[in-house]
């Protein structure tokens, strides 16, 4: 082993609004040693994704919060460093749940075997996993878009965003993103080929939706809820399907704010519905198998904004909720030996 | 003909907030003659319903709205006086769209003859018509209640929820109301069979509604929003669903109020899914079926709130949306020879 002590970041007190750097501490240990039938990994990547933002805050959600004191959670890449496991072996690249540190246990369960000859080994955490997937069955199961329909989709240059904007272009939809600057809007066009875009900070959403919109919206890939969801249920074509796949509007809030009014469904017999994609775990294949070939195919393209260091994950993490992030946000932990 | 003249209410001015009697306006003109195929009916009940409040004001809406200085819509229960159409003869009983007056005109094609054998024919208004269709398709199709469940009805004991609410009693779930003064609630309760039932003036909605619901709600039949919709939301089970029905909580709002915060949707992926019963007329016949059934079998009640002549219309359309009706309110516009 090169590295004598494990990094961590460790959850210190529960954001008040935005997460601040001192909200969260860094710390050595000593690097664990795998039990009976447990896995070392060194940490090559970490994901940062907004959910974390609800595990830091000890209201009511889908799972628990993480406890003060203890290591941040999150999706990792790593390689095996010591296996006490029949089925993983020194040297295998390995999609975890490690969290915010630089060496992690694992029991295996929870681990999938990656191969760096099929994709970048960083992929796993993006297109072909928790936010592809995450894209893929909250755009086809509950949106449905047909070829023909107006599909919009909130923080569009995003790693959820960008991946189901694709797919409602290779269903033949138009598609309109929503995206929080000029830059991140130009990509989303002239990169990902969608038809329009419009920079929620300078423009004004409604007319230029309207605009963007002409036949109305038949399906809203929403990410962020507020005042986006509220301008789009103004425009719903009759029988809209919604998604409701994140708030990132409002992961800062105190106060759970008010939600739009709910008259627009009425008139339109639209249906606003949540999704986790946790609940597909059971149909990975389908996802992995269409996602995969659209990539080789070139149909589909993936950009990710890389921090070096995990020292660097809080204030990049705070940039995340601020939409400073352009592409998927991971952090590189340590060398990757397949680049 | 025994009456000289046809009474008429008209649409005066677009109400501001609440409708005020000076919105309308009382006037006598001759009874028209019926051309070649059409029917001359004499009105007998006169339907009064939330949705016309949407149709006295000019936003937009699922249908256009009353013109100033035309007779205000909705259905009616009549006897033909006159008919230049083959399919309707002289004293048959016909359900209709007359509107706010004495005799109307009609062309027959929306016409439904009534049996006044098979029942009152003034519940063609009501239990078997439009309110009762919506109850039966909104609560099956959207709700999809399952024996066991728990399923909350606003307005429960309106012409719409308590329908609702006995269908979701007969397929087997615990039902809970919430309405408007605590005798509307003995009704629900000791009437119709809910299992409990809240007064949402006087009662803590949130704690009354965890006592009511000690396993959560997996179905919430919304007639109101508002209020009553956000406290459900605290509530709602993995895989709710909430077909919304009506937004009486705000049918007088000048600006659409916010809606509620839609988190928990996210958090327990539930779906609400606006409906509209007009989107149902193909199925018409197994609502018949069931309801008609239901009725025979005592397992479905129905109460009335009749007020007497046309020009207390508008009076009595004022206390509907205040909830000051008990059982669903028809005008008694002239005799019911069949009682």
């Amino acid at each position: 082993m090169t590295d004598p002590i494990n990094q961590q970041i460790l959850l210190k007190s529960r954001p008040v609004g935005e997460p601040k750097e001192r909200d969260f501490v860094f710390v050595e240990t000593p690097i664990p040693e795998p039990g009976e039938g447990e896995i070392l990994n060194r940490t090559i990547y970490l994901s940062l994704d907004p959910y974390m933002r609800g595990r830091m805050s000890d209201r009511e959600s889908y799972a628990a919060p993480v406890e003060l004191g203890s290591v941040m959670v999150g999706g990792t890449v790593s390689q095996v460093i010591k296996s006490n496991h029949p089925q993983f072996s020194t040297g295998d690249f390995v999609l975890g749940y490690d969290g915010w540190q630089t060496y992690g246990i694992s029991k295996g369960e929870t681990l999938r075997k990656l191969d760096p000859k099929q994709a970048p080994i960083s992929y796993a955490l993006g297109v072909t996993g928790m936010p592809g997937m995450t894209a893929y069955f909250a755009l086809l199961d509950i949106g449905q878009p047909k070829a023909g329909e107006t599909v919009v989709v909130s923080a569009a240059s995003g790693a959820v965003g960008s991946v189901a904007g694709q797919i409602a272009k290779i269903k033949g939809c138009r598609v309109v993103g929503v995206a929080g600057s000029d830059s991140k809007c130009d990509y989303v066009v002239k990169e990902l080929g969608f038809d329009a875009c419009i920079n929620r900070k300078t423009q004004d959403l409604s007319s230029d939706l309207k605009a963007a919109c002409p036949d109305g919206i038949d399906v809203y890939f929403d990410n962020t809820a507020g005042p986006i969801l509220e301008a789009v249920l103004q425009q719903i074509n009759l029988g809209a399907r919604i998604p409701l796949v994140g708030l990132i509007s409002q992961y800062n809030a105190e106060n759970a704010p008010p939600g739009p009014n709910l008259m627009p469904l009425l008139v339109k017999r639209a249906l606003i519905q949540g999704f986790l994609v946790g609940d597909y775990q059971h149909r990975q294949a389908e996802f992995v198998k269409d996602v995969s070939e659209w990539l080789r195919e070139g149909k589909l393209k993936y950009k990710e904004d890389v921090v070096e260091r995990l020292d660097r994950a809080p204030h990049a993490f705070i940039g995340l909720l601020q939409g400073k992030n352009f592409g998927k946000l991971i952090v590189k932990v340590s060398d990757d030996p397949t680049r």
